[in-house]
């Protein structure tokens, strides 16, 4: 199927691909002045006394806000607004579809930073939590850091998302490749997934963390460095190594490629310890074709396409994520409830094999799993 | 039926009147991949290059934000932005049941005129169109001005629902009494209600209107007006009269009343002109009760009650409004579209009476003629 045509034609035949449902009946005067007035100033009033009661009283408690400033849209880069919205509607399709959860995108007409953050302040009182969206680095760290404590969860999907599946992913890896968290792992990409995995790799028992971005190892030789990239020496490089993403490669177990397409060398993968693991996320191309890293030498490769075994996708992570924060009422998303997210995820498959390693998306038994763990967490 | 018992009853049974519906199919791995990546990737590089192209392959074409600070909610006053959603949440039902418009309600955590306007600023890449609700004069004002050119068209409904459809019904109202628009109007209250309804009515021929606040009439000799009360002395109080309202109603043919529940006296009706129009809007408690105007000499009387004849009700203007603003994609509301709005409502009622010049809310003829003028005009 010619996926591009196809949803080129349907887009435009059915208008996107979210609307507006209603759940009260009103055909007559009687049904109206329970929905509208004057039978609605009591909700109101009630509410009013007792804000919490909108959770219950309003949709708002199964409500979720899809933010984006269309800054760093899928691997198209800054496409603006408007071009997000297909993408973002997509997410509200699926958060719909998968977990019951009322997701509205809003894609916004500013990149500041600061408005972005006064922005979803100001949606507090009409949704249950926030999924940031395709909000470019570093300015993505900034608004995630200033909205961590305004009541409601706040999830940056390219982040933490991309840090769950990532590790739900390698804890299968391991046990297929026979390797643990000592082994070293090389994390291609510095924006907002490669340095949230890394960090949550991390914060699971990885102690041996080697973070990459376009100009080489991030180090703290390093005069060129972003404040977090900065920080995030503090849970990577150890040993301070300088050099190319090939000199940080060799004699590595694991490479997790959140970066471009095609970087990654045969030789490269060859260069690694003896069963190594390859995460070549990025999309549509991958840092190197599966079936190229296989033949030097790979043990387990995974990707971001659904047309190669071990599709490492978002979509496994925040439908869950959030239907299991809505129903725990969460007021934010600890490093806990990742892990326990990912562990989920991994717990799936009950014997991972090198074709093996991560459920489908579409699999039925993924949301009720995370969101129990994320209810536990 | 105890419609408060009823309202609080069934929000919480189906916590709240809306949800997020879908409209594309997703249930296999071709299907996510036309919906989702990678092939709305095609689409997003279309509308990028294209913005326009948002309305027709999202569902921004038909989608429509209903904006509230809270701030002035019903006659309930300032309860907040929690409290107001369940208003906001029966006014996208009434959009989607009465008009097929994909409203999303939005209520806010600020107050402030400048951060409200910068909010929906941002929001244009997303919608078709802005209602703004239920916030408190003078604040309105000066966002609406601010957002007069923001591409999509702002419709704040306290102001110019309320003046289109008090003019719908004093269209008709002229014909019972035997008026015209050389009567002397008084409309009390100089909020948002009564300001836009004084200066419609001037746009469409009333010349001879005196507004009232809670001090009295709105006059030059006046230190304590604020500029938008300022601003309506250029379209008000020609005779530069002083006093009270009940002052201003002697010898007068209409009293629109936008203010408060039991401020008008029979006295005071009987003060009027012979065969006088009172619009008594204010809810639930009207300024005088039809029954006492009646037996003042009041020849047609309208509330804004559901259980008492002549219901002038917003319901009547809103949905029709956004249903021809959005098919014609018009960028902003333009005085002669308010007025082609007003004619289409009391065209509905061919023989007008006492009883009946305004159609029912429910009438399923009010959306296709008031899109329809709207579309023309």
């Amino acid at each position: 199927m010619d996926y591009a045509a196809e949803a080129l034609k349907l887009h435009a035949q059915q208008h996107g691909k979210i609307e507006i449902g209603t759940k009260f009946v009103v055909n007559n005067e009687d049904d109206l002045a329970v929905a509208y007035t004057p039978g609605v100033a009591a909700v109101s009033m009630a509410i009013a006394g007792d804000t919490t009661k909108s959770y219950e009283m309003t949709n708002r408690g199964n409500q979720v806000a899809i933010i984006s400033d269309g800054s760093a849209v899928l691997g198209l880069g800054d496409i603006g607004p408007e071009g997000a919205m297909p993408v973002m509607e997509g997410k509200a399709l699926l958060f719909k579809k998968l977990a019951g959860v009322d997701a509205f995108p809003l894609c916004i007409g500013t990149k500041d930073p600061e408005e972005i953050t006064n922005f979803v302040k100001n949606l507090v009182p009409s949704f249950a939590g926030i999924n940031l969206e395709d909000i470019a680095a570093p300015g993505c760290f900034y608004i995630e850091d200033q909205l961590s404590d305004i009541g409601i969860p706040v999830f940056h999907d390219d982040q933490h998302g991309t840090a769950i599946v990532t590790l739900a992913g390698l804890i299968n890896a391991l046990k297929v490749a026979g390797k643990d968290t000592s082994s070293r792992v090389v994390v291609s990409g510095s924006g907002a997934g490669g340095i949230a995995s890394a960090k949550l790799l991390y914060d699971y028992g990885f102690k041996n963390i080697v973070l990459i971005d376009s100009k080489g190892i991030v180090s703290s030789n390093r005069t060129d460095l972003n404040s977090f990239k900065q920080q995030a020496l503090e849970f990577t490089n150890k040993e301070n190594m300088d050099g190319s993403c090939s000199d940080a490669m060799k004699g590595s177990d694991i490479f997790v490629g959140l970066s471009l397409g095609g970087i990654v060398s045969q030789e490269m993968v060859s260069s690694m310890n003896t069963d190594p693991i390859i995460f070549a996320m990025a999309n549509p191309t991958p840092e190197i074709m599966p079936s190229e890293a296989l033949e030097a030498g790979a043990r387990v490769v995974g990707t971001g396409r659904s047309d190669f075994p071990n599709q490492i996708n978002n979509s496994l992570a925040f439908p869950g994520i959030f239907r299991g924060l809505l129903d725990a009422k969460a007021p934010a998303v600890t490093t806990s409830i990742k892990i326990a997210a990912s562990k989920a995820i991994a717990s799936l498959i009950t014997e991972p094999s090198e074709d093996l390693i991560i459920p489908s998306t579409l699999d039925e038994r993924v949301v009720p799993v995370v969101s129990a763990a994320v209810r536990s967490a």
